[in-house]
């Protein structure tokens, strides 16, 4: 009798990037190279689908296929955002079990790292043969060990050319602006629009971040002297920007199974909007946007670098699969030192990813509402070249 | 003594578009070639630098320069919101005049060519030697007389696109999304959303328009059934949508000098938003995204066929205006007939453009929430190919 195939499954969770199937194909193309795996299955809407049973051979998708996706916003296996109950982690791990799969490749953030974790220890009391690797995905960049994450070069590229935009809309119209983006507890991707700034006076003129404590009085007054010096003001902030009690500036109510509160969307900008013309006046031409979704999901601002990273994460994840001791982690991006941009791919243990957030540190911040030259050099080849704009010389005509 | 050099100006007005600039470029390059222009100057944020004395001379501006500004959105001479007083028309015209002016060049929409307007007849009136040439844009599509306008194109694409990553965003975590978008009084951008489908269960599945009176119960009942299709559903909004009273649905308290209210940011989708859970239940996935200045200023989503347009309407503004019978008037683009794109561009008497809003025509729309094939066919060639998407084979596993 032959031995029953060995199986391959790959799952999404999470928000979806404008890369994340970039790495789902990476791992397909993967698991179709490797020898040792025989199938491989997708798992719609990650661990739901495995209890469900909704799971989809992928073994014979055409490579033409599979290239489409690869380029293709959104989750092609659909997502979810389920932590899963000690119950349904042994439903999950035993249905894994009966469909002979001996790898699971979870695409996800931090709580998608945590259930990969809890399915690991699972098979592993039940002595079953499971290798589960997560392969890093997150808009907002808050990964730990990870120097950054997939998706996120993708997203900052939206954001940083977002503000190259409203910035010149501003300069065109004057006021004040209000832009708030993506990141609840971490800043990177509001930090990114400072990637937008061009000539000496352009902005965002102002970034809030999650990491520091906001305080409504410095924001203002600072707001107050950037109109007095430029006529205008460009701010990013942070949807996650909170007080010194750690309470929300705009405090949404939802919350998901991970205990995540649901930020509701024109909140934080139109609060701050309507404190701003309380403290300069009504009159003053106050507007807010809030990026929302266009941030992951865009297709018009993708980064080259963060596609090629994506689709290495997925490749990656199953050469370590099937690598000595057959281990199980998560991939994790590590930048090489020198002036050139270089990465490696390594699998640390997912105990160091599972529920953690990885904020801004220190040295990446300047002042209570700015970014470091160090953060730009670190974020520039992530979110590669922006394109070149111009603006006309001036010569002033003497009055007639 | 030689005789005085003839001068033209050149102004921006009203919000700007991402290929605001090509226009400018077109302008300033036909003045430049013209027999009979000797020097061209611009208006810093349009009548308001002409008031103020604030000109500047573009006359000896590099090409490399002025092609570098044709590509960056915003209003590269900046621009206003104003209708000039009766006394400051006179003092605008008598400005001009002073700084020996005979070509008044302005790039705006339907109060621009009012302004246009209001400076033409005050010129008449005082026997004064002034040619006024108006060059449309607008994001909105609202212009009477011109098949449509340059700014347009290139938002539209920016709205598309939005809408194909949203709609596989929303595919991939289902739920309901509510995507508002600009368009005071007229649908244009709006119905753009539609080219975001691909497949036959894809969204956006709903699309709202102020064309047509907003009935809440039918919204939310065409949303359910929407739902229990397809277990999510995605929606595009107009920001001008109102009741059968004409009462916006959500109505904002600012107005600028044209009388134009301003419309405040997240206000109608989070209303829609809790609408929908109060009809569907709070346990709804339902989120909700104001596109905002984005659509009108983002880098990423020129339309190639848009930003010829906006480049033409400028070069055809000086030819007219160097024209026998020295006319004023507005450039306008007309559709020839045919399967193939193809346009000419003409000039029309400012009166049928000055104020006036061209709103959707009942032939491009489709029972309460929908777009008519016709529009689409009307609407492709102005926004150019959109990225191709693929998506997964479905071959299910059986249960193990």
């Amino acid at each position: 009798m032959a031995s029953p195939p060995i199986r391959a499954v790959i799952g999404q969770a999470g928000g979806p990037t404008a890369v994340i199937n970039q790495s789902l194909v990476g791992v397909v193309q993967g698991c179709l190279q490797a020898q040792g795996i025989d199938q491989v299955f997708g798992a719609l809407h990650g661990v739901q689908g495995i209890l469900a049973g909704d799971l989809i051979d992928l073994t014979d998708e055409e490579p033409a296929t599979l290239e489409r996706v690869a380029v293709t916003p959104g989750a092609a296996l659909r997502s979810v955002r389920m932590k899963p109950t000690p119950e349904q982690v042994v439903q999950v791990v035993k249905a894994l079990e009966s469909h002979g799969i001996r790898y699971f490749f979870y695409i996800g953030g931090n709580d998608t790292a945590e259930t990969a974790l809890l399915l690991l220890e699972a098979a592993r009391e039940r002595g079953q043969e499971l290798q589960v690797v997560h392969v890093p995905k997150t808009v907002d960049n808050d990964l730990a060990v990870t120097d950054h994450s997939p998706g996120f070069g993708s997203a900052a590229r939206f954001v940083a050319l977002a503000h190259m935009g409203d910035e010149l809309d501003n300069l065109s119209l004057l006021g004040v602006k209000v832009n708030v983006v993506m990141g609840r507890h971490a800043g990177w991707l509001t930090a990114s629009a400072a990637l937008a700034r061009g000539r000496g006076d352009s902005g965002p003129h102002l970034i809030y971040l999650p990491e520091q404590d906001f305080v409504m009085d410095e924001f203002l007054s600072s707001v107050s002297d950037c109109m007095d010096h430029h006529g205008r003001c460009v701010v990013a902030v942070s949807e996650g920007i909170h007080d010194a009690d750690g309470v929300l500036i705009s405090q949404g109510t939802e919350r998901d199974s991970h205990g995540n509160v649901q930020l509701s969307g024109g909140g934080v900008g139109e609060l701050l909007v309507a404190k701003l013309r309380g403290a300069l006046g009504s009159k003053i031409r106050a507007r807010a946007d809030t990026f929302g979704y266009l941030q992951r999901s865009f297709p018009g601002s993708v980064s080259e670098v963060d596609a090629q990273e994506a689709r290495q994460v997925g490749l990656a994840a199953v050469e370590f699969a099937m690598g000595d001791g057959k281990p199980s982690g998560s991939v994790v991006i590590r930048r090489e030192k020198g002036i050139e941009y270089k990465v490696r791919y390594d699998l640390a243990p997912l105990e160091g990813l599972a529920k953690k957030t990885q904020v801004m540190p220190k040295r990446f911040m300047s002042g209570p509402h700015d970014v470091s030259p160090k953060f730009l050099e670190w974020l520039r080849p992530l979110v590669g070249d922006l394109p070149r704009t111009g603006s006309l010389g001036h010569y002033p005509i003497p009055p007639a």
